[in-house]
């Protein structure tokens, strides 16, 4: 048992979780279910991209030399050789000097035309296509290979997928993509004064809020969440439950009950049935937050206040959870904003701060810890790193929104 | 049918595709399951949160008046009388005149205590309690209903709920809760061209990327994709998969084919089935869209493009699936930036420049229409209103991210 009762820094308590995280695990997804998910492999183009020099627009198939000087009172007069089927191959339409060929947007550009003039500068008189505006080699044709060459690389792996990434995946050539499995998470609330929302609370009992919390987070950032229930401060009880979520889940969270006997109940079954690596990190609020593995298996020790385990959520089970999924950058939604108030800090502890944000000023929500109101009144979270004693009014700031 | 081949502006579309929403649809779903989901009820509290004057601290329940003075030299001295357990409440322990007792964090504040010493400041000498600091009246104690009141209205239906929300819902006492059905999305693709992504293309022809990309995007903004494949510019094989599309979605997306051909298919197919509404947007890109209906269902055809059908999906369709899932106001991920360049725009149509946000710098991505790598190059879209010819250099933007 390492470091038991030792405060030690937000960054060290991360690498801690980051060493600990499983390796990722691929699985293949169709492709139009892709986006949310973590890219496992590379995603290369396994042919040019278009295939053919394409028409970006419906008209006409033209060499653009025999539209040099054309203009609405100079029309150049070209003969129509026919007409571009969409999704066809014509080999047999070449357009010569002084010929051209209607095109579909998505059409083929003729063997022998270099550009493509819209429809709306064109006029026809019988088989005669009179071209009111010059155009230029290429103009209004996507090239062959314009906008992937085949083999090339398109996408590494640890990419958050959007749905777009989805399309430009299919174009490749690729009904389904290998992304990062979901981590399957467990959830054990403990505390002898937790009931579950469908109880009504007795005097002294409070609902448990942070299993559904974390729970939902979970789901939200691609992960399985398993809801073990609430367990009483009775460690045989506790135990007899993280024997059964160890082998089930990839990671497994304890959301403590807040008192000290609780957590200290934690710490000691993680200890004894594998290793608690970290026992209290320099963290505002979060501060009593317990690392450990069981069989390999990372377990955290979330502080019992619903803002207290959110923060150490976002800050340190996060980044597990990224480099579990692969993740090449870190996905965080955020937004600057001006600070409106002087936050005061105590040095030596990394703090978070629960804002509103409204018209790019962001407001602290202060309040008694334990509050639930001001976790959903507020926008998101602000930072003031371990080496600050405050930050000032005015200062730029960065939101963690949730 | 209306205003076919009549371009109306995209305020006039969004009117025009929220008039033809289907109503919002309930369903209820675990409390865990909620985050991501448009509540479509209200959540009051069922009892005061909390129920009982709690502890925020470890520490000793006291009367404030005896701590009075108290500090590192002058401790006040207090008789402990016992413990407070967690979870319960003990209406046995009260506390007199310089009386105190222990009470972990969360447990309930004994009678006639009105405060608590955190157990930092105290030190114990057999039952004698040595308090060092003094407390004010409240302190470090979360009274009865100072969270949320009973019968006190939480949420409102409508709202976006967060995985903090989910906490809150739970302590409201609610183990589920309604929230706004999934919409159920069908996507037609139509066009000669296209081929699904399994298929390497013959000249000619591109593969399908549309359908992959609206079909995740749909599903990450919490509706059900349901992909009905590929058609060709066939009028009774595209009308047969619309027969079928039609009763088994709330919405059908048709992904046209990009030729004027295949729109004109496509809007005959809706005016003789249903009813057009709209041909024609002032948006760019986007102009060839339709909106109708079909026995009371939406029917959007979409652009070929797919940057087009992308642009279309977040101003035109968005606002329709908004309404049916009841959403109070829109949820637009968004962040603020400054533009790097002029971007010129045609006065009269609304236009959405593809860019990419690098430091709080918004630089357009110009790139023919039909590119692919724009799409995903780019981190979002920055609108030029359509009564502007443009946007400066320097101007501050608000960028869509996507």
């Amino acid at each position: 048992m390492t470091r038991f009762l030792t405060v030690i820094s937000v960054k060290e308590a991360v690498a801690a979780a980051e060493k600990i995280a499983p390796p990722v695990r691929a699985v293949s997804v169709p492709v139009e279910q892709c986006a949310g998910r973590i890219l496992a492999e590379n995603i290369a183009a396994d042919t040019d991209i278009p295939g053919f020099d394409r028409s970006i627009v419906d008209g006409y198939a033209v060499r653009c030399s025999d539209t040099t000087g054309a203009g609405d009172s100079a029309p150049a007069l070209l003969s129509c050789a026919g007409r571009v089927m969409m999704g066809e191959n014509d080999t047999q339409l070449v357009i010569g000097n002084s010929v051209c060929a209607y095109i579909p947007t998505g059409g083929v550009l003729p063997a022998g035309a270099d550009a493509v003039v819209m429809v709306e500068y064109t006029e026809t008189a019988g088989d005669t296509v009179l071209v009111k505006k010059s155009v230029s080699h290429g103009e209004n044709v996507l090239m062959r290979d314009e906008d992937f060459r085949c083999g090339e690389t398109v996408f590494l792996p640890g990419k958050h997928l959007t749905p777009q990434d989805a399309g430009v995946i299919a174009s490749c050539g690729r009904a389904s993509v290998l992304v990062a499995d979901k981590p399957v998470v467990g959830i054990i609330s403990t505390g002898n004064e937790l009931v579950p929302a469908s109880v009504v609370p007795k005097p002294g009992q409070v609902r448990d809020a942070n299993a559904p919390m974390l729970a939902a987070w979970l789901y939200e950032y691609g992960c399985v969440p398993i809801l073990y229930g609430i367990v009483g401060d009775n460690r045989e009880a506790f135990e007899d439950v993280l024997e059964r979520a160890v082998p089930e889940c990839d990671v497994v969270l304890l959301s403590g009950g807040s008192s000290k006997d609780d957590r200290d109940m934690t710490a000691g079954s993680i200890a004894q049935k594998g290793s608690v690596l970290v026992h209290g990190i320099a963290l505002a609020p979060g501060k009593p937050t317990i690392i450990g593995t069981i069989r390999e298996k990372p377990v955290f020790g979330l502080p019992g206040h619903p803002a207290s385990a959110f923060v150490v959520l976002i800050t340190v089970v996060r980044p597990l959870l990224d480099k579990m999924l692969g993740l090449s950058k870190p996905w965080i939604p955020s937004v600057k904003a001006t600070l409106a108030v002087n936050i005061p800090s105590q040095r030596g502890r990394e703090e978070y701060v629960r804002v509103v944000v409204d018209k790019g000023v962001a407001t602290p929500l202060f309040g008694k810890s334990g509050l639930l109101n001001t976790l959903v009144k507020s926008d998101g979270l602000v930072c003031i790193p371990a080496g600050f004693e405050g930050l000032e009014m005015g200062s730029e700031v960065e939101v963690i929104l949730w």
